[in-house]
C-alpha cells in the first residue's frame, strides 16, 4: 500500500493535497485548526472515512493550541473548535462521528487534568486512525467475494486509499480481490464536476497495476447496454436507517442504470457511515457547492460566465436499488431497516 | 434569430468556429475542400443537419476548384471529393445524405456542361440550405405542442441554431414554444467530453432569453427524482428504420432515466436523419474519438497521461424508450418500423 493519505507527524497533520493530483504528489502540513478546516472545505482531503480521521486530528490540533490548565476553559475551547470543524462539510456523517467520538473523551474524562485530556484526545484520534485501517481491510475481505475473475467493475468518485487512511472502501474491495489473484477490469467514471474519478481513482488503480479505463459519466449507460459491466461498486457519505445512501453526485444515476440493465449495485461503507437518527434518504442534508465548479474545471472556463447552475455534491440512492451494502461487520443483502439494525447491533 | 451558423459568402464557406464558443464568436473561412473537411473533423462545425449543408457546400468548393471543361474528369473529381468529405465523420447520416443529393445532380445532369453543372451544384446546396431553415421551423411548430408553460425541459448536447443553418431541432422546438409565449425552463446537460451543452446550448439559450440552468451530466438523475424534469428533448445523428436513434453520447443514459422516472423522452430530427437502409440501432457505425478528449478538459490535463479511455461520440437509444420522434412531417408517437415508413412515404 502507498503512504497514508493523512497522518500525524511530530506535532501536526500531514495530508496529501488531492487537488494537485494526478499532476503532482505534494503534501499539506496543517498546524492549526483553521488550515485543516480549509483543507477539508477545498477538498484537499476528502472521502467520508478520511474526513472522520481528519476531524479527529483537527481536535488534537485544537487541544495543542490551548494554553493553561483550566479544565472548564479547555472544554469550551474544544467544543467551540468541534463546532467550527463541523461547518466544513455537511453531508459525510463520518466527520460528525469523528467529532462526537472526540467529545466523548471529554465527557468520560471528568477527573482528568488538561494535560491528561490532551493525551487522551491524541490517543483516541490514533485509535480512529488504526481502526480505519483495520475496518477497510475487513470490508475488502468481505467484498472481494463479490468479484469474480474476468469481470468488469464500474465505480464512481474515489473510494480508495485517498478517501480513507490508506486502503479504501469500494476500491479496498478491489485491492483485496487483486490480492486474492482475481483478474478484473475497472471502469472509472470521471465524476464531474471535480473529477475525482479521472484524477484520483485512475491514479491509484494504475499504481496498484489494476486494469483501468476512464470514461465520462454519460458513457456508463452504453457500456452497460453492451454487457460490459458486471457490477457497480461505490462508497457512501451517509446511510440512513433504512439503507438509503447519500454518495457522490452521479451514484443514483448509476444505480438506476444498473437496475435497468440487471447489474448488481454494491455500496461499500464502514458502519460509522450509518446515521440511525436519519430515518430515510429524504432527510439527509445535501451540500450545494460553488457554481464555478460546473462552469469550468480548474482554471479552464468553459461555460458562459453568468450561466445558472445546479451543483449538489451528493445524491441519494433509494435502498431498493442497492443489491447489498458491504460493511466491516459483513454484507447486508437487500438492505432494510431491520437488517441494518441487526448489523449495527442497536435496537 | 442570430446570424447563420454556416453560409456561402461570395466564393467560399463561412462558418462560426464552434470550438471557440462561448469565449469568442469568430468565423472560419473555408476556401477549399480540405479546410472544410478539417472544420468538420475538429467539430468547428457540428450538428447533424448542419453537417448535411456543410458537406453540400464542400462539393461546391470542389466544383469551383476544377479547371477545364472535360465532363468525365469533372465527374470523377467531384466523386473523389465526395468520398473524401464522407471520411470526416462516420455517424451523422445527414452528411451522407447531403453528399448523395449532390451526386444526384451529376447523375441527372448528363446533358449539362461543366459550367452548367457547377451552377446546378451551387443551386442544389442553396436549396438544402433553405430547406434546412424551413424544416427546422416546421419541426419547431409540431414540437412546441409538446411543451406546456411552467414545465422544466432537459436537453443534451447542442441541437440549436449552431447545429443547423440557423434554428435547430430540439432547441428549435424551444424557440417555437417561446414564440408561442410559453414559459418554461431548460436544464442543459454539459455533455462531456466536448461540452457542447455547457459551451453552445447555454450560450444560445441565454441569447434567446430562455431560462437556462447548466448541470453536469451525472446530475440529471437526481433532478428527475425530485420531479424537476417534465420532458427530455434531444436531437439525432442517425435513426434506423425501426426508430432506434444514434445521438450524442449520454442520450441513451437520459432515455433510461426518463423511463425509470416516467418522463416523456422526445427526439427531434428532420426526415433526412432517417436511414431506412439500417434496420436497427445495432448496425449504426459509432465514431470513436481521441483519448485525449476524455483525459482532460479543454486545454486542462486532468487524468494521468497514459490512462486507457473509452470515448464513443454517440450512443444508441432503443426505439422502445422514445415517446415520440418529431419530424418536419409531423410527430411519430411510440415509433415503429411501420409508422416511420408511413411518414417517410416509402414502401
Amino acid at each position: 500500500m502507498p503512504q497514508p493519505t493523512i497522518t500525524w507527524t511530530t506535532n501536526h497533520v500531514k495530508l496529501i493535497d488531492q487537488t494537485k493530483l494526478p499532476g503532482k504528489l505534494v503534501h499539506l502540513h496543517c498546524r492549526d485548526v483553521k488550515s485543516l478546516w480549509k483543507a477539508i472545505k477545498s477538498l484537499s482531503v476528502r472521502g467520508a472515512p478520511a474526513l472522520g480521521v481528519a476531524a479527529a486530528y483537527g481536535v488534537v490540533l485544537a487541544a495543542k493550541s490551548f494554553k493553561g490548565t483550566n479544565k472548564k476553559k479547555f472544554r469550551s475551547h474544544i467544543l467551540k473548535n468541534c463546532k467550527y470543524l463541523a461547518t466544513s462539510r455537511p453531508t459525510a456523517v463520518n466527520l460528525f462521528h469523528g467529532l462526537d467520538t472526540m467529545k466523548e473523551v471529554l465527557r468520560k474524562g471528568k477527573n482528568r487534568t488538561v494535560a491528561q485530556l490532551k493525551k487522551d484526545l491524541k490517543d483516541k484520534a490514533d485509535e480512529l486512525y488504526k481502526n480505519d485501517q483495520k475496518v477497510c481491510r475487513q470490508m475488502g475481505d468481505h467484498g472481494a467475494r463479490l468479484i469474480k475473475s474476468r469481470q468488469n467493475i464500474m465505480t464512481v468518485c474515489n473510494t480508495g486509499s485517498l478517501a480513507t487512511v490508506d486502503y479504501g472502501t469500494a476500491l479496498g474491495v478491489m485491492y483485496s480481490a487483486k490480492k486474492k489473484r482475481k483478474n478484473f477490469k475497472v471502469y472509472s467514471c470521471e465524476t464531474r464536476p471535480l473529477l475525482q474519478g479521472a484524477r484520483l481513482t485512475t491514479w491509484e488503480l494504475m499504481r496498484a497495476k489494476i486494469d483501468t479505463t476512464l470514461i465520462c459519466d454519460n458513457m456508463a449507460a452504453t457500456l452497460m447496454n453492451q454487457n460490459k459491466v458486471d457490477a457497480v461498486f461505490t462508497g457512501a457519505d451517509r446511510i440512513a436507517a433504512n439503507g438509503d445512501t447519500a454518495n457522490k453526485i452521479g451514484t443514483y444515476n448509476l444505480a438506476v442504470l444498473a437496475k435497468h440493465h440487471k447489474i448488481p449495485f454494491y455500496v461499500v461503507a464502514p458502519t460509522s457511515t450509518f446515521d440511525p437518527k436519519i430515518t430515510s434518504g429524504k432527510k439527509i442534508p445535501i451540500e450545494q457547492r460553488d457554481k464555478q465548479e460546473v462552469r469550468g474545471f480548474a482554471k479552464q472556463q468553459t461555460a458562459p460566465k453568468k450561466v445558472s447552475t445546479y451543483n449538489p455534491a451528493f445524491d441519494v440512492t433509494d435502498h431498493k436499488l442497492i443489491t447489498a451494502i458491504v460493511t466491516e461487520k459483513g454484507i447486508i443483502k437487500s438492505p432494510t431497516r431491520k437488517k441494518i439494525r441487526e448489523v449495527l447491533g442497536r435496537k
